[in-house]
């Protein structure tokens, strides 16, 4: 007799920028009622923590030096787990929506049945701006936001900077380290100023997260040398009101 | 002889997008250690219920035919509040450095000695597509999210909508709902196809969050008519990846 075995669920679970006290409730139960954690390099140990004991742990991405998983081994991995009936969760750095991949892996797991469940979190922007003290929006100032990326392609920009030239749009690019030179030459040639403030935050959220202030002009100047930590790079009049001391370093913290 | 008062901190912080367990830990944590309780519209009861029984608990938005406090008597309040000395939390909905006028709240204070921390949150975008399982991002098709507002002053689009012509943005506004006919004949404008999916989410992250499905041309052909509630509108070929039934409806959810 065969035994019909029930599938699991995945949840895609944003872990937000790093602390464990800026993931949201609801993540903080998906990843403690956990059957099998599949977590990403920017995921903090304290996050992972949070899962119970029997749980299988699989790190996805690249740390003390072994190579990333691909994302087609991901995807399988996570199929694989759910029809042995566990309870998925896939936990991400930041917001799963934004620069996360949930749509591939969504598509993916129901192809095959596998019913999933987004859970939101704080994305990096969002914790920088707050950590540092500058809004993303600011009235008259910055009347929008842009996340993107900065793809270099042949050494060229790929993508459609048009909205880089809005003076009155803060413009925030994830994993921007490297693209930085090109990102700076594409905005200026889009029409905004180089003399546009650029706030440049290094492991964005986290107690160790590093600010670095500038113009588009310096930013164009050389590449960023940076620790190795992801890069925000933060373009408009907004990055001028940061302020380099972190605010959760502050020792009068009232509530930790 | 004079008592010296010692000065509450003003903490500035994000309550996410309605539901108690879409908070971040810090912000739960935040409102149970409030002395001074000021509150929108949009933070849910159970949010306001976390804090602690001495709590002076004010409400700063308009519900219940009671209108909205001017941001000016928000700011003098908190001023007076933490001139008693209390820990005072002004919670937010959504990511307060998103269209929630934390910059302008941090300057008032910071100008009177007051000390700030920003708490950020799940903004409504990340929370709708969260629920309705869209990313907002997407390999090869959305490479920038851009969030904005739709101001209209005396009947015309104001501000800047060159990154609304862009294909491979998704964009989503924000409070959009009386200005949605107008936004999209923007969007066209630039170039934008009118065959543009569009997902209108009203009370995105709400157990009780509506979706609406779309495409450009159809936005701009009427009004939209919504329960009254926040209407976020996103534009863009994610929206078509949009799922009427809400997952957070799922009565197989597993952590609740």
């Amino acid at each position: 007799m065969l035994v019909e075995s029930k599938l699991g669920k995945v949840l895609l679970v944003g872990a937000g920028p790093g602390p464990v006290d800026l993931m949201t409730v609801r993540a903080v139960r998906a990843v403690e009622s956990a059957g099998a954690l599949l977590y990403d390099a920017l995921c903090s140990e304290e996050a992972v923590a949070l899962a119970p004991p029997g749980c299988v742990r699989i790190q996805t991405g690249k740390r003390a030096g072994k190579p990333s998983m691909k994302q087609d081994e991901i995807n399988r991995l996570m199929l694989r787990l759910a029809r042995r009936g566990l309870q998925v969760v896939r936990l991400k750095g930041g917001d799963p929506s934004i620069f996360g991949r949930v749509g591939e892996e969504k598509a993916f797991l129901e192809r095959f049945g596998v019913e999933t469940e987004v859970v939101p979190g704080v994305t990096a922007a969002c914790a920088a701006a707050a950590q540092f003290g500058f809004p993303l929006t600011h009235r008259g100032e910055a009347r929008r936001v842009v996340f993107t990326t900065a793809r270099v392609e042949d050494g060229a920009m790929a993508g459609d900077w048009r909205m880089g030239g809005d003076p009155e749009a803060t413009v925030a690019v994830y994993m921007g380290a490297e693209a930085a030179p090109t990102l700076a030459r594409a905005l200026i040639a889009e029409g905004r100023a180089g003399s546009t403030p650029v706030a440049a935050v290094e492991n964005a959220g986290a107690a160790y997260a590093r600010l670095t202030e500038m113009t588009l002009a310096d930013l164009g100047a050389a590449p960023l040398r940076t620790g190795g930590g992801p890069l925000l790079i933060v373009v408009g009049e907004v990055a001028a009101l940061a302020t380099a001391q972190s605010r959760h370093h502050t020792e009068r913290r009232a509530f930790a």
